[in-house]
């Protein structure tokens, strides 16, 4: 479980080999099933899961019952609600699995300790810091100014192989489109090409 | 003009004193006049700037000509337009000073290598970054889910100093909502006091 953790951090940081044996100690490895929940609304954000296999999703629930996607994540992704995790109030989102999947926890005692004992994960939380920051601008600024045809191309030449795995009307809801106007982007795409 | 720097660094860590000589040769001071830019909307933002003294912000011009508002920066406080520094996109924000402003500038180059020359740099900006993830994700939450009286009162809470520092033409931008509606709700608290 812990090589696709290491081969994650080692994009990113030099590792020595005592690092990797030390880091393993920091986390909890957990298994879930599709459909099962990692956190629910409301309740304290207690770890940063780490996903070593499988997919995950956060999304809300609106007070109409409307469910809003907000990320996923598969093998190499992070996934909380870091603002719970960070500050000890209750979660927005929750999150569940979309396939059966195998998680790292690091519980928030954990994360601090292990940038502690191997001072270059701060530099890794550095680095992942600062590209989620860029990712999370230009989904902003995409969810302004691009219609629902480019975010789609956008999302799909960033992420070819997942967007395949995922079903079409969470993929809808990430785009803040229907289901319809997904398929019939898709359609009007395989016509062009 | 570094003591606001080395107090801001040493609130999140612990520099040596060591540290503290070093990090000087890596930023390069500037004064900045009111209403001057510092980064003017596709031009390439080639540094992030640490506010020393005075107050400013970034904002984008829509196809309409108006205004839309950012982020404030203040004494504490770095300012860049993020995304363009990171990976060389022409910057999206102009950023200029609301008052006479001095700022301490560190190159793209010189903020890789400080991290390399003083590594506890890693840890302070990890701590940044994660602390903007946050901040971001509660003033997205609230722009959906907030009225405009309890924005309001969100802000001038959590800076009650710097709120009566800033045009309230550009507090109502930061808002989203109309400056007379600012006013009002303004009055409106002035009388429930």
């Amino acid at each position: 479980m812990f090589e696709v953790l290491i081969s994650h951090i080692e994009e990113k940081v030099t590792l020595s080999e005592k690092d990797k044996n030390a880091l393993q100690a920091f986390f909890v490895p957990k298994r879930i099933r599709k459909r099962q929940y990692l956190l629910q609304e409301g309740d304290i954000c207690k770890n940063l899961a780490f996903v070593s296999k499988g997919l995950l999703r956060t999304y809300n629930v609106d007070e109409k019952g409307d469910e809003h996607m907000n990320v996923f994540g598969w093998e190499g992704w992070w996934i909380s609600d870091f603002n719970s995790f960070l500050t000890g109030i209750p979660s927005v989102f929750n999150i569940d699995a979309i396939e059966d999947s195998e998680v790292l926890l690091l519980s928030r005692t954990n994360y601090e300790e292990i940038t502690l004992a191997i001072p270059v994960m701060d530099r890794y939380f550095r680095i992942l810091y600062q590209n989620s920051i860029v990712t999370k601008e230009r989904r902003l600024m995409s969810s302004v100014t691009d219609t629902a045809e480019e975010k789609y191309l956008r999302l799909s030449a960033s992420n070819p192989e997942i967007i395949e795995r995922i079903p079409q009307n969470l993929v809808a809801s990430y785009l803040g489109i229907a289901p319809e106007t997904l398929s019939r982007i898709k359609k009007n795409l395989t016509v062009k090409k």
